[in-house]
């Protein structure tokens, strides 16, 4: 009975269009070009290297497209159990018409030739939007986007943030602030000024979030102006900040954007959780790690400051999801957001997405995004987020509450859907 | 077929009278008196107040009770999906006859009117003891609570201390320690005094059990007389503590208390990890929350100096769960209890208390207390568990392990009702 | 249909022959004597003792084993919920023809003949392991074992290192170090020609691991020699540690023993976050408990330092195990590793393994080990993983992945059996 009630629920949300709120689409690029834009998703060279390929023969320079796909598929036999190599297969499978049940080193060539025939075909961008029901998609852009030539009301602007409060000290993303915002930042007043440009500029190409990644041991909190002056004459002078002072610098700066947001009424998606190159040797974007020991307790300043900004939350460690269950239920302005790539499996989604469904008020939960880098990966990864979806609402509306099934729906569609346009509204 | 098992077990268990071993209940008015007390419930206020009704909106000062209910109502629809909401629901249809699928705008008036018949009638509080088949309740009684007319083998006082060990510095609460002790408290002998005083009072009221919550970075050790006399004497010259001494005043009470316990074979509760107004500008009693890093290693000094006092552990964090099972497993004196707050809802209950069963001495938990204010709650709250209890039951001894049905209902019945009996026994 | 798949799946499991990757098991005196050996197994005296059993009853010096069964007997009521108590019921049915539903104080005796019969027959210890289906039993050796008069073939030797890492300061451990080493490790040289001494004797008698057991605080570095050789001096004349001295030496016995794993290639078991001693008035064994503030971040340096060496992790706090997840599914040389003392019971297991299972390489995971002190454990303990495997396969690949049976116990194959080859192989 229950496995009816399930399939009958996942065949209405797979139904559902929804605008994707997190992606790291290039829009000027925004399908794959060959199989190996598929297979050099992170997912897939860091567990196949994990599984003993080593980084420099995926990673050899000047590798073709097709070698690439060549080196790592000797390391799928090893991961053909991880949720991450059933998207893959998905893929293959509804968009390429691959039809075996594993991807071996005597079969990829033949299934490298067919994908491509699918993925330069024009029009498959349009195809791979639609057959994955994608109403608009949400993009990760540089301090510095130019933002241009792109229809920024489908695939919308999201200003990321990690460079300008961890690397703000850098003459490199200095170079690119003063380029941008024609201001120096030798100064606190400068440093503003510029900061109030790029939200302005953002604001104008349609975008409808500010975020950033943030480490276990982030803490925000007000620093005075006088703190940070002597540390911006440091660096006019040349004179490179210790950790402490850089700290500082970036909580400052972490601030002025959380005011920015008050004043541009932009939601502040907060991804909480993630050290960086922990795994220094690893392969591209396969280098980074957590550490559990994480509280929002951290941010409780932040939430009080900023009543009028809304901060989607996303956390990195599936232990912190009773705290984000409780502060969402407890500060107006705290949102739960989707499941976090080391979240981002149904063994951590579904009991997750259990406790939201049960204690915070609907309106404030982003259910998924997809965090991809291209198109192809929207619909398996939000098919496997609709399956537990619909299992959850299954038993714990539908059996264990007596709901009917159009009311289950209705609430997998408010924060599938609706809660996406309800948090980031369109201007 | 596990359907049906789970049915029956939870109509074995729906049918037990219990003790209620945790309320807030005042004893001179323990029911309703409108609707307005049950959704005042800060369940409600806050989970409304996070849905987006502003708190000045909610606890305008002079409220009727039917004007506060047409203040709360339309947050509902925002919060439908929350297990708050059904016991909400469940409590308005079983006891009040709702039959409609939720509470409206619309609709709510004629719904006030109804509980209003219902609540005012003659006898309501022996009939919704009856229906919600509870046998006694503990209360939470402030310190210089006098325990007077009412009758203390139902009603069962319980001490609660968090003012002794959190606020004793304070002028408010050392005058009505003094008030009640007799005891001015300007040096150890006479604080000691004063603490036996109330023990007695309370023990001589029929006192089951002495209570405290406390902050994730509570870490109770004793404290030489010798280091505390000067922090008395500083209160005595007017003298506010600095946030370490007052640190280790409450860490000199609450030992004492534990002495206390100890002579008195009163079981010391433990409600381990909140935070207190982490969010300020919240509703009342919606303004805490709580950070999971927290550790039963810091209790481990305590459990071992009073190995004859009873700790019924309740901890906030569904994260610290395991340690709890692991203490209770080991220490004779460590019993789990209930399921708290953040953590009292079935996502994080069904793992808990799994792990539970599974691995603590059966007659060392306490399967669940409500935490209720007011007696409408019992029934819902004790019917969520019992739901919860009846599938664990089911999954993992009567299908994984072969028992016997009956066998089962013995061991629900077991942490349900026997063990508040065994652990808390009246003399 | 789920259950019968379920049981399809069991009965495969069932019928795999296996190696042990973990116990404690004495060679010499693999099997049980009596059902003192069974039921003095630390899960039942401390299970017992919590539940109420004086210490100083079940531990009376002099006991005959009847009489220290009698003893505990009388503890098992309290206990009969537990998984633990599975287990025993299980041995005694399935070995020792023991028929009825408890272990009582009017039954235990005829119990004890039973036992008796079967525990002394000859054979016993070849029937056990045949009844086990176990082709090979990894053992605990202490780094001054002589490892002779048995079959290290079957019995495979393991060096546990517990003793040279945290105790190497005390004079005790430092005489059979010098006595089994010839070293007397009063300077640097000295102490790294002993540790390769020992492992040139371990890895010449077929030992497969490294292996120790760490605090929840420890956190692997490198220490240079010239930082050591004061601390060895000191304790060459006599003047002990301090306890940051001894945390120093600590840190550079470990990395030297990482640094003979590189050379030997041998795996290093790093079973992380004990404490021990917790509750010091506790039963042999039963007196450590842990702290789940605990991070793989403190590991990074290491798995980094030694990319050769793998690294086969047990977290004792299920709330580490998606950083140990995420580890082994960035880290090459990171191996998960069973499910570790209060971690092994189904409602850890469970959660533990289905995020396993979904995300890190399928050849990186150890499935299970029992990790006892008698053979007799092998069964009941690993047919609880294979119960809880049994069920994830099901419901995670057969079910909702459309796997094949087949190819779903063949999954379970690899982690099960094929991997222990794999990662501990034999020379």
């Amino acid at each position: 009975m229950s496995q009816t009630v399930v399939q009958r629920l996942q065949a209405e949300l797979d139904a559902l269009w929804l605008v994707d709120p997190h992606t790291h689409i290039n829009p000027h690029s925004a399908p794959s070009r060959t199989l190996a834009d598929i297979l050099g998703y992170h997912y897939y060279t860091e567990l196949a290297h994990s599984a003993g390929i080593p980084r420099e023969h995926i990673e050899e320079p000047g590798l073709s497209p097709r070698d690439k796909v060549g080196r790592i598929v000797p390391g799928l036999a090893a991961i053909e159990n991880t949720v991450q190599y059933s998207w893959l297969l998905e893929i293959c499978r509804d968009f390429f018409g691959f039809q075996e049940e594993r991807i071996t080193e005597s079969n990829w060539e033949r299934l490298y030739d067919q994908s491509l025939t699918v993925l330069s075909a024009p029009g498959w961008e349009r195809e791979v939007l639609e057959r994955s029901r994608l109403s608009g998609v949400f993009l990760t852009n540089d301090f510095d986007d130019p933002l241009q030539d792109f229809d920024t009301t489908f695939y919308i602007p999201c200003l990321r943030t990690d460079d300008l409060v961890f690397r703000l000290g850098q003459p490199e993303t200095r170079g690119r602030f003063q380029k941008v915002t024609g201001q120096e930042a030798w100064e606190v007043a400068g440093l503003r000024r510029g900061i109030s440009g790029l939200f302005a500029h953002f604001l104008t190409n349609h975008a409808r979030a500010c975020a950033i990644s943030l480490p276990p041991d982030f803490s925000p909190s007000p620093v005075a102006d006088a703190v940070v002056e002597p540390l911006l004459a440091a660096l006019r002078h040349g004179r490179p900040l210790a950790l402490s002072e850089q700290a500082i610098l970036s909580r400052f700066v972490f601030w002025c954007l959380a005011q920015e947001c008050a004043q541009a009424r932009l939601p502040f998606d907060l991804m909480i959780g993630v050290n960086r190159r922990v795994y220094p040797a690893g392969v591209y974007q396969g280098q980074d790690l957590f550490d559990s020991r994480c509280s929002l307790l951290q941010y409780a300043a932040l939430f009080n400051a900023f009543p009028q900004v809304t901060f989607p939350i996303s956390v990195l460690a599936h232990g912190v999801n009773q705290e984000l269950v409780s502060y969402a239920w407890i500060f107006p302005n705290v949102v739960t957001s989707s499941h976090w790539w080391y979240s981002n499996i149904p063994a951590y989604i579904e009991p997750d997405l259990r406790a939201r469904l049960q204690a915070v008020p609907q309106t404030k939960q982003i259910g998924y995004y997809s965090d991809m880098y291209k198109l192809e990966f929207a619909k398996p990864k939000f098919g496997m987020f609709r399956r537990v979806l619909a299992k959850v609402l299954a038993e714990d509306f539908v059996l264990a509450r007596g709901w009917s099934e159009s009311k289950a729906v209705e609430l997998g569609k408010t924060i599938l859907c609706d809660n996406t346009e309800r948090i980031f509204p369109g201007r």
